[in-house]
């Protein structure tokens, strides 16, 4: 059931970023934003007559508040429902100046409007049908993209590929559960409307897909927020000169991440459209130190939950150390689901020999799913070939394969998964259809969450308060 | 003569301020924005017929390069004449990633833009005639305005307020000057088409209001910057608490001003709509110590530049010993010219002695010029009457009245009053008249540059490169 908010007044916000720059956007959007706007907007002096107004069009004139000149502006109405919101509304673009955009916000209140919550003119857009819940969520992903892989996802998902999916499901599993309730009502003539058969195999069908863009999620949440680079090796091997020489080489900083333990240091870095989250950890040694072993212990926890592990082998120390050392490194790898880049760092001390050191290496090791590679993280020496290897590393998806990247889409798949095993094992020992169909109506909720087709005022505002003011 | 440039090319730059909003804008304009703009922008998958285009409406579709979806967008098509720069043009207003907004410049740059340099947008509308260059610079001032008070003075000079002032003074003297020129081609004859005493009457006038504009500097530079407050005192007298407890107490800090010496610290604040740079000084003593000597000279000449003294004076020390150091701040002031706020910092260890301290200073001051308040910075208490102070300080300008802001304009009226006085002098020892022309014509050239009608690209490099991009 839609929870439907009667959206009696009228808001406003900045909808461009903070600060100051040549424009900036106003956006109103309410049952009294043409009229509010129109009462402030003057053409050669004159009042603006709103019963002339022309949807969409941008109208030159000046922002007059009791007589003082705001500013020259354009002023954009849209009409109900054909806007963003699908609620009357109106554009204005101001000068972008602090000041002007304070004071306008300032003298919009002061005609009856309300400052617009974080996500307010989405929520009223999805509210009022404009699209639903995923593709809002998609909006929200879309703005704070910072790479091409990452915007992708946004954009397919905004389009309604994913929503797409989910509502061929759940009409699926609906029909199938109408049969079976028209079962329930015919009880106790014993028939059966559902083929049982033709349901189990729907099911299969279902499930299969569920825990396709369930399992997505890995690479979606990657994407969105970084790939998990997990930098290990024992101490001194040059694992922060690595990250040093990664950020300097390539400038493209997008952010800081404070890291969750103070010896971890993680960065995030645009290679080639595509965000990795590099994490630098504490040095692996045997030791009795017990700080110290908190500190390793924590690495082999960020080695678990990385996708990737560049493993730093020290080209000063003994062939048999650096070994050593790699089958410590790879037996503390899932190579099923994880990627090992092994790199021979520092490799300016050797001579001629570091080709013939990969070759051993590989040999040892005796996996073909293991990359060997040679670098001088201190002279910047095998960036390039770290970045093919990354670049392999990440099995791509197909460019338009659906990927969940949302923790809260996540969640109702798994939930929706968990619901659907429990039809097939109910179907399998043969339980009362009632309890099968409160099982596949569960599945049907879960599902049915994520576009938002059932979903409670509460959801909506833990949604929307994350989008930002303006949105 | 006006410099025309042949805007052969089409330029595209971010509109909106730099970052992450709900929405940004990017503007394109130059005699290809309209069929670049087209070709990437797509309705329901199907081209956009750019043939059918309505000037001014805003459309909504999607802007496609390389069959990949970029983003959902609304564009509006403005046309030559009728845009801000006179081009054809477009604004597209995409959602506020800035993965989006740079991908966006970078396909158009593919299909034939080039990024506009700073200020670009608004040199263009110069040279097609939209207003001119005095308007062209208040855009700028517009847009940095940081107060009510500066942003009232850029929109007046926005609608031509200053420039119309300055064309009716031009108008006369180019009469004059005209007749004038008549006299020599006639020179054999000795005839005076310029009657002496109306030209004597008319220069006085000009005079008058060149010279007017030309003092306004001084008020609307400080009203555009922030009017500067020295803070000046004994040392330990409170400077710093009080410059601490000011902007604690208003958190409206604008931005910082790095001193110009690293012992002067000034910082701008936003009070009741005004702007005001407070300047922190070395404290005053005397003393034989060379580089006190320096910073003690450095004070003296922020208070001469300064058009508001507090005067910080300590309640702790004695009566003679204030009354001294007030007399000694008094006498670098120009009471004329300037305002003297004394201050009597640390009243909260006086009992109840604080009103008559105030009394007995007022009276042995003998200046009903000077305000006396009492203070304690550190608990914060007076700053109201501080505050009253402050404003009671600054002589307003009428609303409506043309101040002058820009020091380029002040540059122009200092010459151009000059050579009018040249005229003048001309006059009364009556020089050849072809002298006098010649001093005419150069008060015409000067006050002609100030709204660009004599203008070379060099200056106008000079002005738009202040500008920001996008603009």
């Amino acid at each position: 059931m839609q929870t439907n908010i009667l959206n009696t007044d009228t808001i406003c916000a900045i909808a461009t970023p903070h600060g100051m720059g040549a424009i900036a956007v106003v956006r109103v959007s309410g049952p009294e934003a043409i009229s509010i706007v129109s009462q402030l907007f003057t053409q050669n002096d004159l009042a603006f007559d709103k019963s002339k107004i022309v949807a969409n069009k941008a109208y030159y004139g000046h922002i007059v508040d009791h007589g003082e000149l705001l500013d020259e502006v354009l002023v954009t109405f849209f009409t109900a429902p054909h806007s963003f919101t699908g609620e009357d509304s109106a554009e204005i673009s101001v000068h972008g100046s602090v000041f002007i955009q304070q004071k306008l916000l300032q003298v919009l209140i002061a005609h009856g409007c309300r400052m617009a919550e974080a996500g307010e003119f989405t929520r009223r857009a999805f509210v009022n049908r404009k699209f639903d819940l995923a593709q809002a969520e998609a909006i929200a992903d879309l703005i704070s993209s910072e790479s091409e892989a990452a915007h992708r996802i946004a954009i397919n998902q905004l389009k309604g590929g994913f929503s797409k999916e989910l509502q061929m499901m759940r009409s699926k599993l609906l029909e199938m559960t109408s049969l079976m309730e028209l079962e329930l009502d015919f009880s106790e003539e014993d028939v059966e409307f559902a083929d049982r058969s033709q349901l189990k195999a729907l099911l299969q069908e279902t499930l299969t897909h569920v825990d396709k863009l369930k399992d997505s999620f890995r690479l979606g949440n990657a994407i969105k927020n970084g790939i998990p680079v997990a930098i290990v090796g024992q101490t001194n091997t040059g694992k922060s000169t690595l990250l040093n020489a990664l950020l300097g080489e390539d400038r493209a900083i997008v952010s800081d991440i404070a890291g969750t333990t103070r010896d971890t240091i993680e960065e995030t870095l645009n290679i080639n459209g595509i965000l990795y989250r590099f994490i630098d950890t504490a040095g692996l040694r045997n030791t009795d130190e017990t700080i110290e072993k908190i500190g390793i212990e924590r690495s082999y926890k960020k080695i678990a939950e990385a996708n990737v592990i560049i493993g730093m082998l020290d080209a000063t120390t003994s062939y048999e150390s650096m070994l050593s050392s790699a089958k410590d490194i790879r037996s503390k790898v899932d190579l099923s689901n994880q990627q090992l880049i092994l790199s021979i760092n520092k490799v300016d001390t050797l001579a001629d020999q570091g080709e013939a050191l990969l070759g051993d290496l590989r040999l040892d090791l005796n996996n073909d799913d293991i990359m060997v590679i040679c670098l001088s993280a201190k002279h910047g020496f095998g960036l390039n070939d770290l970045y093919n290897a990354l670049k392999h590393s990440q099995p791509l998806a197909a460019p338009n394969a659906t990927l969940v990247t949302n923790i809260r889409h996540y969640e109702a798949l798994l939930h929706a998964s968990e619901s659907l095993k429990q039809v097939q094992q109910g179907l399998e020992i043969n339980i009362p259809t009632d309890l099968i169909s409160q099982d596949l109506r569960q599945a049907l909720h879960f599902l049915g969450s994520i576009t938002g087709e059932i979903t409670t005022d509460e959801v909506l505002g833990t949604i929307f308060s994350r989008f930002c003011i303006g949105k």
